[in-house]
Order: structure tokens, then C-alpha cells, then sequence
């Protein structure tokens, strides 16, 4: 209890430091992603795939209305994990620091800049007061200089680039998977199969309407949503549906 | 007793984290939105179903004042569940971004673009110091390129597409009504009488007065309330009414 | 107890949510205008009839500076209950929207518009940080398109139009007494009646310079004070009066 | 105890509201008001008297600096009770405001208006955070169209218009005695003697120099301080005063 | 310790009353003024003196940086008691009111008008948040109109005008003393002398070092300091010397 | 424990001193710095090395990625420990300063001169309200003037000047080994290594990619990663390596 | 206990005042102050002589970026003692002021002027919230019209001049070696050795290299550091080394 205390003593107001050098709203906001269903991102030797489950409260609900996965611009890709809200105020800063770039050189914003952009962004919410930090983590990929390119920007507002990841609920049992799993020699089509069973780990059962699968590969750089016939036919492909689909 | 500490600690300040990542005055704002009398959005074949309660305190009171139901825009209406001053600062800034979009491209706005902008100004409120986030619900539905849609805004900022949905006290039981009975083939006649059904689920009588329904189609594109004898008909047919009306 | 630690905890902040969903300020709010003399608001079918308890503390004061109520526009007036001072400066707004609409259009603003500027602006104060609610419930009144309207302004700012109703301390008894007695055929002298009993259930005796009416008619629009020579007739007539005036 | 604890709970934030609808910020002004020394008006038929207690702590001090008495324009004197630092604040207010009208409408500015224009002031410090309210209560007296009005101000921004009146120290036996004594047909003369017999109710002896009295007349539109001769004389024939003058 | 609690309650925010209406940081800044060593005004018959005790930390110290009284024009000076760098900020502040009156009015400021200057700069201090009150009382003192006068402002902004008055530590005592001792007819000599006999009450010794005499006459309406030769004549002529100087 | 509420007491305000002059939440930024992975800096007769730790929590991550060290100018770098997203905002800070400098002046920004540019502007964070203070420590190493300059800025906003140096977990331990080893005419290859073999005191095995070396050379005065190549020759060479590398 | 927690209630709040009219934030700077190292400043015949101790922490570590001592203009200097970032932005501030007034009168700014800009600035940081005090002390020292002049300014902003003075710690013992020994004809050299001897009181032994000394003189007024050996001459001559030199 005496524990408790000490850490209730730092952990509300959102600028300081405890005495042992933690941000703890950081924390929290790192909580709030593992809140949020999942989200895999894949790099293959071919492109970039982004896939989130999304689950649904209601039959009744528009599943393509959960909003896991933006394309920012033409080739470039965002999927989060965590408060979807604050997700699309991270997704449209991204899209207006990629217009501005393509106005002042009349090039595409790579996938790298892109991230930091957005990482410096998502800190200044974790240093000065007034506001709290961002309680979501994203996963931006895309093709830069002919080559795919896969990042995590997490709620501290630090970059990382990655050959495979997943961020969200169950992700360190995903992480396992894709450690065991992933091979950088992986075709476009490998990839995406790859980021479904990663996801299935986490469920019983994975229906095609379930999950959000995007895909971006160097031969054609436009990112775009794979069909739902083509994901049911990998569910079927590799036994992760359940009997009944809705 | 200590839970209720802890919990009382992570509250109070409307912009922080709490340990398990949770946003208590969000949750707190949805509260809001439960003590208000309900609302029901029903997506039909041919158009949208906006209908909510308008129970009154008093015989004196003129039912026509209790704000439920807003039009935006000719094409768009909103309806809200909870706080009636805040969903009316809401719909305000609603119509004024319909506005901006008629003045800068000559169009009428999307349902979704509208309900995307409206959002993104929700979540603001939860997330930068100085204000309370909006203590109501919202659904937005109309016609856009010929299609219905119907989407619901809730006090975090995340916006949901629905083909039926109910919002505002007692929305639960609501819901599950609509999931038994909703038909994506119903008509608009169909749809305002499913929309009047549901509301029913939660009180002993339904008078024609003490709803507000309000329908927009594909064939007349303008957001417009039904009239109360229309109403008092379906009201009848339906077996909904109680023995004396006022 | 543990219930008062709770409550506590929620009501020091002027815009945040309690976990229930209140939001305790504004009904502290409205706690002060119960603490205020009542007023009383008619709408008959010859106009709108205004009327206020002004008591006084001490025979030296003149009755006339008590501010219950104020003509906006030449056909509009507003009575208040709660904070005088905090009432004044809602008065002033309506003014000033009052002006800017005849400036801009050459049109005398609308009863329901002007009502609905100035709950938008007490809306505001439940919401921004920086200030508390305002103290005070509005009654407006004013006749628009040749019909009277009658609208009550809370601290939560929500608009509602009335028939009949009353703000202030003793409200609960004085409204029950409306909805018995109060009939929409009623003409404007019936009305100025109806207001003074009403106002009479809460008090021994009523004596004319004890209430300010006010009256504006379809026929002649312009928001006036009734002469204390015909409230006394009223009084008289009603056997409202003690034995002995001041 | 409990009661304490409770109190306590609301009265340290300037601009909320406790559970029962009082602003304790502002009574607690008040309670500054009351530990003035009592400052009195009188409205004769013939002008305004405005006269305060000036007793001094210090045989040294120059009882002129003891400013309770201010002159706003020619013809409108302002009188306080409580912090005369703050009282300075709205004269200065008073008098630009007075200087405005002046400027705009080339006409002196009714004693009535100007009240208005000091208490909307002084409200905006009872709503608005981030100053405290001020601790003054004033008296404004002056001739207005031929008329002399005499209103107060106090702390909470609430204007009333008085025949005669007292605030600060011991202002409840001072009106009583007023309520007993006044009458309208006073002339000036016997309005400033009111005055003084008044303020004694509440002192065991009146010096001349102990008191500041103020006059405007009808007549003599011209706000002026009353000679200590003519004091002396009125002291002298009331047999107020002591023994012993310093 | 209940009274203790209490009080805490209400002395931590600079700009609220308590429940008896004292603003306890204005007090507080009262206690800071009595740590500071006393100061003393004289007003004359010819003149204003005023006398500042300056005993030194160590004897390397310069005495003469120990600053307690500044000249603010060229007729009137300045002497504190308190925060020297308060007092430092209020001097600089009174120096500018001085040149904006002269640069306006081609006139040198009078010392009623510059102590009201200040003194509403005092005042703002203690009621507008987001600074703390001046912990500094002043003596204002020189030649207006072929007169002395001589003002105290203290920390609350009040202002008042003084024959002869001590401020700071043991303030009490002195003024004992020269309410005993001070003669309006005195002379600027004998002003002189009353000063350093009043500052002496407080001390077992003078030495002419450890004062800081200035002094303006309305012949010489030059003010400036005294002569430490001519103190230690003073301080020899009344015995106020101890035997060793340093 | 009554140390530990004492404490408690004072490090929660940013910008406040505890009764014993410290300024907790800049002490609690250090820990942040010790939180982090090591980082050693080393200045040679030649240049400057600055070396860093980046292990890596997964296979998966691109070890690159992990940003500490970075160039500011062509002949500038700055490795960090602590905070990688606080990092980046000084990074950005000091790049923008080199920039202005070389706008201004035609020149390169001198290694000292920069120094002082960023702790001047953490030492903002540390006073000023509104935002917490860096948690990072940043090593910055340049040629300037054809001399080697190796500075230190720490979360207070102090520059020091070192030899060698380390920042980040464990940096006591590496410090005594750099104390021990260091000697000014160590060549900028055995600068290299010296910093190699100072990381690898608080690890069992030093892997060539677990490593980030950069370096700075009077004769090639372009701030460059040493290649993984060279880095895996001095491991081997200096027996620092495990068996098994990834 | 009582009085600690007395205390507690006081000392938070940058910018209030305790019961007993202390500042306890001006307070506890002055504790950081006393945290650094110490600082001696001589005021000779022929000039000033400021010196400051530099140990430090490692052997690593370069002297000369030990911060005590900076110039300001060619003739005026500044040694701190306390928080080595606040002197650098307090030298900042006086390097500006210093700019402006050679700008704009064309000359060097004198000693005195300088310093009391300086602790004006610092004044405020004392009143106005959102800021802490500076946790320096600074010693300014030049020649100002052909004489030298030395001030003391302290952490509330009094500005001070000395004969000789030491701040930081161990400044009591340091203050009572140079009452004793302090001689006004003193010349620059024996300034210099004074101020060694000061430093040394409070350490073991003194090594050249651990003391920073600057000096300026009338007939040589650039204010410029004094040369290691000079200092080795004068340490061994005054026997305060120790055996072995690093």
C-alpha cells in the first residue's frame, strides 16, 4: 500500500517525473493501446502488409467503419492499435505533413520523415502541459526509394523500424509468433498469411469480415485494402475460420 | 473502499490516463449520455429513420421544444441522447462545416465527411486541458451519393457506421431488439415502424406525441420530420398506444 | 457519509463529468436560482404575460430597482430568478444579439432565435474552464410572426418553450398550480390573473407593488409594465391582498 | 464539524457554486464589507447625503487620506465601506465610464447607468476566475434629470436603489434606525443631521472631524464635501458629540 | 488546532477571502514589512524627512547599497520598510508615473497623485491572481504646491496621509514615541532630530552610519540626503551614539 | 517514512526548490538518463568517438532504428541516453541552431558554442512552468578550430567539458574504466576501442550490431558511422564478443 | 511535527507569502546556493579580484568548462555560485542589457546600473507565478568611472555592495576570514592572494588548477582571467597547495 501511495504521488499530474525516472501517463497511454484489439504489420522481401482485427460489438455494425487502417498517401500506409479518436488526429496530422511536403518539392514524403514527423508530433504531448499523451500506437509502412519500409510509433513518441510487429491486445503473444515465424524472404502473399495466423494466436476462430488487410508492395506502390474473398480464401487456405460465419 | 480510492484518484482531471489506461471522463460523459431518454437510428432500403423520445415533465411544456432531431444540411439530419445544450453546440459547428464545404466545392457534404469532422472535434475535448468532453451522443444519418448512411459519434470522438443503432437510456435492451428484428430490405414505412417499436421496448405506452421520427430517402432527399397523425397511425396499427392520450 | 466523500470528490471542478454523469455544478446551478423569489411566465392567446415576485427587505428600498425583468427588444422581455447581477449580463447578451440582428438584417430577432443565442452562451459556461455556470433560469418572452412565445433558458442552458410555467423559489407547487388551472384560450387579462395567483399559492398575501408584470400582445407588440393601479385592481378582485398595504 | 468540513469543501474556488447555490466567495466579501467602518446615504427632497465614519487609529494620521468619500463627475459622489483599495479600483472605473458617456453623448451620465455599468463590473469578478471579488460595498448618489437617486452596489454586482441606507460595520442597527427615522420629506438639511444621528447609533460620541459628509442638491447640482464648521454645528445642536475633542 | 486548520485553508490562494473576509496574503505581506528594519516620516513645517534605519550584516559591506530610500523626481523620495526588491520594483514603477506626467503635462507630479499611482499598482497584487502581494510598505514624501505631505502606501494599496509615521520593525514603539514627541510647528532641524530620536527608541545605539537621513524643504524642493557629518552632529548633540564606533 | 512524505512534499511542482535547495523532478530526469543504455564518448588526439549501446528487445527490430547517435552538422554529432523522443526534440533544436549560424554568419556552428545553445535551452525546462525538463543527457563531439571538443549537457542544463566520458545506465562503473585507461594521445583507432571496451564492462558479450560507433577526425572533419565491418575487427581483436552472433 | 507541517502548507506555492511574511521558495534558492561551491569577491585599491572554487567530480572532466566565472562587457565580470545553468541565463540577461546600453548611449554600462537590472529580472521570478526563483548568487564586479565596484546579488534580487564578500558554501567561515583579513589598500596582488587564502579556509589543500581567478583593474580595465601559473606562484608562496599535483 505504501507502494501505492508513492506511485499515485507522481502518476497524475502528466509533465513529471516520478523519483525513479518514469513518465507514468506515458504508461498508461501505453495501457490504453493494450486495450485495443491488435494489429500486425508485416514486411516481406516484396512490400509492406498491415492487418487489424476488427471485431465487432453488434451484427448491426458497419465493420468498415472500425477504422483501424489509413492510407495517408499514395504509398504509405497507417494502421493503430488503441483510442481510434486519437488515432485519426495522429492520421490527419501524417496527411497534412505529406501535402506539405509534396507541395514544397513535388515529392512523396518518405516513409521515414513521414514517421518522425509524427513522433516528434505524438512527444510534445508527453512534455508540455495542458493536454494528455496520445493513447495509441501506430504502425506506418509504405515504399521509399523502391524499398518497403515498416515503423511503430508508440505513445512515448519514439520511432522504430521493424521486419515484422504487432502492437495492441495480446501483442507480446503475436510478437513470440512472428519471432518464430517471419523469414525476410517472404513473398507479398507469404506476408499476409503470415499477419493473419499472427492475429488468429490471439482468437478462437478468425472470419474474412474480421480483420482489415492492407498491402503495399514495390511492383505496385499504391497502398490498398485486400478483397475480403481473397482473405477468406487464406482463412480457408490455412484453417483459421471457425464453422458458422455470420 | 480502496478500490474507490484508487479509481477517485485517475477522475478527477479531465485530460490523464488512468493506471489500467482508461479515460474516466469519457467514460463518465457516456454516463451522460445513458441518463438521457433514448434514440433510434434505423437504416432502410430506401433511406434513414431518425427517432428518438421526447417524453415531457410537464403538460405545459411544447413538446416541439425538447431537441432531439436536428437537420444539417437539406440532405442530413442529426439526432441526439443526453445533453440537449451540448448536442445543440454540436450541431452548430455540424452546420457550419456543412456550409464551408457548400461555399468551397459547390457540393453538399458527405454523411461520412460530416460525421468525421464533427469527431475529430469531440475528441479535442478529451484530449487538451480547459474544457469537459461533450456529454451526448450523436447519430448522423442521410443520403450520400444515393446510398443511406447512418453513423453514430459518441462522447470519445470515434465514429461508427450503423444499419440500426439506439443510443441514450435503456439503449441496451434497445439494441438487441433491433439486432432481432432488423432486415436490411425494409422499406422507409418498414423502417419508421421499427424505429417506433424499439423506442416502445423501454416504456408501457407510446403516444404519437412523445416521439420525434424523422426520415430522409433516396427518392426525396430532404431531411424531414413525420408527421404526428402518420405517426398516431402507425402507433395504432402497431398496438403500441395505451388507452388515453392527453 | 462515504456517499458525501463521493460526491466531494466531483463537485469542486466546474467542467468535469461525476461518474454518474452529472455534472454537479450546474446543478449547484440551479440550486441558486431555487434560492431566488419565483417568477412566473403566460402565454395566452392574446400575448405573453411575465410576472415576479419582487419582495423587499426593508421599506427604504424602491421596489423598481428590483431587476426581475427587462425588455430586450421592443417586443421581447425577459424575467429572471436567482443571481440579479448574473442575470443582467444574460440580458445584455440578448441585447447585443438583439441589435446585431437588426443591424445586419432590419428584421426584429425571433423569440426561439434569440432564446437559443443565449442558451448557447450558458452552455459555454458548463463546459470551458475558467468561470462557473450562471446562477439564473430566464423566461423570454415576445410575441414572433404574430404569434406569443414563451421559452425558459436554464443554467444548463437547455431551451424549452412553455405554455405555462415558473422558475424559482416554490416552483414545484406554483407549476402544479399552472397545469390545473392554466387553459390556452385564456386572454391577456386572464392570464395577468392566472400569473397573479399563481405567484399567490407561495405567498400569504400579494401586494400589488410586490410584483412586477409585464405584457406584450399580439395587438400591440410592444413589452410593457402593467400599471400597479390595475395589478391592485387584480389583487382586489382575487382577494389576493392582506388587510393592510404599506 | 461535519458542517465545517463541508463548507470548507466549496468556498476556496472564487467562481463555483456550493450544493446549495451560494457563491461563499462572495458572502465572505460581504463579511470584508462588514469590517468597514458603516458609511450611510441619505435621498432628501431636496438631494443625496452621503456621509461615512472616518475614525482615525493614529493622532498623526490626516483624516482627509481616510477616502470614503469619492466625487465620480460633477454632479455623482460615490461612498464605500470595506477595502478602500479596492473601492479606489471602481471609482476609477466609475469615472471613466462617466468620462465616456461624456465624450460620446456630450451629456453627464445618469446616476442609474453608471451604478449599472459598476455593477456589471464588479459581477464579472464573481463569474470569471482568476481575480477574487472585489471587497467593497458602495453607495452612489447623485441628481439624475432633476431627481436625486441613491443606489447601492455590492460586492455580488447587485444594484438596488435606495430612500436611505447603511453599509459595513454595524449597518444592521444603523438601518433600523433609518426605518425608523426617514422621511421623504426630509430636506437636506435634515437629511444630513439623519445622517449623522445614523452613523452615532453606533459610537459613543461623534467628532466633527470624525466624519466625512458629502451633498449634492438639486439646486446646487455640484457634489461637494459638507464644511467641518457646519458638521460641528449639527454635533453640537444633536448633542452628539463628547466631551472632549483632540 | 482546529482555529489553525481553519485558517490554513484560506491563506494559500493569493486571491481569495476567508470566511470573516481577510485577505491573510495581504496580512502576511504586512508580517514581511515588519521583518524589515523601520523607517520613519517627519513632515515639517518646511519640509518632509525621512530616516531609514540601515544596520549592516558586516562590516564589509557598503552601507550605502543597502538601499531604503531613492529619490523618484527631483522633489520627492521614497523610503520602504520590507523587500528591498519589492521596493525596488514599486520605486521603478513611481519613477515612471513621474516622467509620463511630466512628458504630458510639462508639470512635475504631485505626491498625492504619484502615491495613488502606486498604490493602485499595490492594489492589483492582491487581487488579481498569478503574482503574489508587494511585501513592502513605502513613505512618499516632498513638496506639492508649496506644501509638505508625506503618504504611506501599504501592502494592501491603501493610502494615507501622516504628519509623522514609522514603518516596518517595531513600528509600534516609534509611533508611540512620536505621537508623544511630534510638534506640526517643528522645524526641518528638528524634524531631523525627531527622526533619528524615534529610529533610536528601537536601537541601543545610532551611529551616523547606520542611518540613512534624506530630507526636502519647500525652500530647497530638492530632495536629498543628509550629511553623515551632520548626523553624527545630530547624533552626538542628543546622546544617541554608542562609545565605539567602527 | 517522514523523510519520505517530506520529499514527497516537494517534488511534484516542476519548477520548485525543496527546503534544501534541490530541484527534485531535474534530479528525477537523471534517473530517467539512468534508465536508459550507456553511451561513452571519447576524445582522442585525432577526433572524437561516441559510442552507444543498442540492444534490442526483439530479432524483429531494425537495430538502426534505435537512434542515439546522430549528426547535427557535417562535423557535429550528438549521442544521447535517456529519453530517444526527448532526444530528437534537442537534436531538432541544435540542428536548427547550426543552421541559423551558418545563415548568419557563413560559418559552422563551433562544438562549444552549440553546447551552450541547447543547455541554455533545457535550462529552460527546469524553471519555467508548463512542461517538464528533458530526460536525456546528450554527449556532443565535433572538430572546431582543428580541435577535438567532447561536451556533456545534462538535464539541468549544465555543459561540461570532458576527455571521456559516459551517460546513461551504468555510467559510474564505465567512468572508473575510462578514468583508469584514458590517455590524451590514444589515436583515434584506439579512442575507438577504448570505447568499445568501456560499453563492454556492463555487458558479458559485446556484439558488433549491438553497438553504434561514430567518429569525427581533424584530417576528416565529417561526422560518420564507423562501419559494422570495423567495429566486428575490433570486438574480435579485443576478445569482446560472445560465441554465437545472431 | 506542528511546525513542520506548518511550514509544508507555505512553502508550495511559488509566489505566497507564510504567516510570518517569509518567502520560502526566495529560501530554499538561497540553499541552492549554498549547495555550490564557494565564490570570493575582493574589492582592491587598484581593482577587483573574483575567484571561484572548481574541483571536480573527475580527472576526466576540462576546468575550463567549469562555469564560474564570465565576462559581461570588457570591464565588468560575473562569478556565480549555486545552479551553474541559472548563472548562464542571469550572464545572458546581463550581456544584453549591457549591448543595449552601449547602443544606444554609446557607452559602457556602469557596475552599479548593470546590477540592478539584473536583480530586478531576478525580482520578478520572486512575484510573478509560473516560474521558480533563480538558485544563484551572483558577485558582479568592474570599474565603473574609474573606480572599482563590486555587488552581491542574491537570490530575492537585493542588490549589495561589498568591500569583500563570499557566497556558496561555507560562505559564513569564509565572510568572518575576510572581516579580519580584509584591508581596503590592498593591491590587486594581494587582492588575489586574499582571495586564495578565502578559498582556502574551507578546503585542505589548493591546487592552481582548482581555483578560477579573474581580475580587472583601473589601469588595465579588461577584465581577464588569471594565469595558472601566476596562481601555482601564488599558492606555493602561501604554502596552500598540497604535495602532489595531479
Amino acid at each position: 500500500m505504501q507502494g501505492n501511495h508513492q506511485q499515485q504521488a507522481y502518476d497524475r499530474g502528466i509533465t513529471i517525473f516520478s523519483p525513479d525516472g518514469r513518465l507514468y501517463q506515458v504508461e498508461y497511454a501505453r495501457e490504453a493501446v493494450e486495450r485495443g484489439s491488435p494489429t500486425v504489420g508485416v514486411r516481406t522481401a516484396d512490400g509492406i502488409v498491415l492487418a487489424a482485427d476488427r471485431q465487432i460489438r453488434s451484427p448491426l455494425i458497419e465493420r468498415d467503419s472500425i477504422e483501424k487502417i489509413h492510407s495517408v498517401d499514395n504509398h504509405i500506409g497507417i494502421a493503430s492499435a488503441g483510442h481510434v479518436a486519437d488515432a485519426r488526429q495522429l492520421v490527419d496530422h501524417a496527411r497534412q505533413r505529406a501535402q506539405v511536403e509534396q507541395l514544397r518539392y513535388g515529392e512523396e514524403i518518405g516513409v521515414e520523415t513521414l514517421t518522425k514527423e509524427v513522433t516528434d508530433h505524438i512527444q510534445q504531448y508527453t512534455q508540455v502541459g495542458g493536454a494528455r499523451p496520445f493513447g495509441v500506437a501506430l504502425l506506418i509502412g509504405g515504399i521509399e526509394n523502391g524499398e518497403p519500409r515498416l515503423f511503430e510509433a508508440d505513445p512515448s513518441g519514439t520511432p522504430y523500424e521493424w521486419q515484422a510487429v504487432a502492437v495492441g491486445g495480446g501483442n507480446t503473444r503475436i510478437r513470440e509468433y512472428l519471432e518464430e515465424e517471419y523469414d525476410p524472404q517472404l513473398g507479398q502473399e507469404a506476408g499476409i498469411k503470415l499477419a493473419l495466423e499472427a492475429l488468429a494466436t490471439e482468437r478462437d476462430e478468425l472470419t474474412p469480415e474480421g480483420v482489415h488487410v492492407s498491402s503495399v508492395t514495390i511492383d505496385d506502390p499504391a497502398f490498398s485494402t485486400v478483397d475480403t474473398e481473397e482473405i477468406e480464401a487464406y482463412v480457408e487456405e490455412l484453417g483459421l475460420g471457425g464453422e458458422d460465419d455470420e
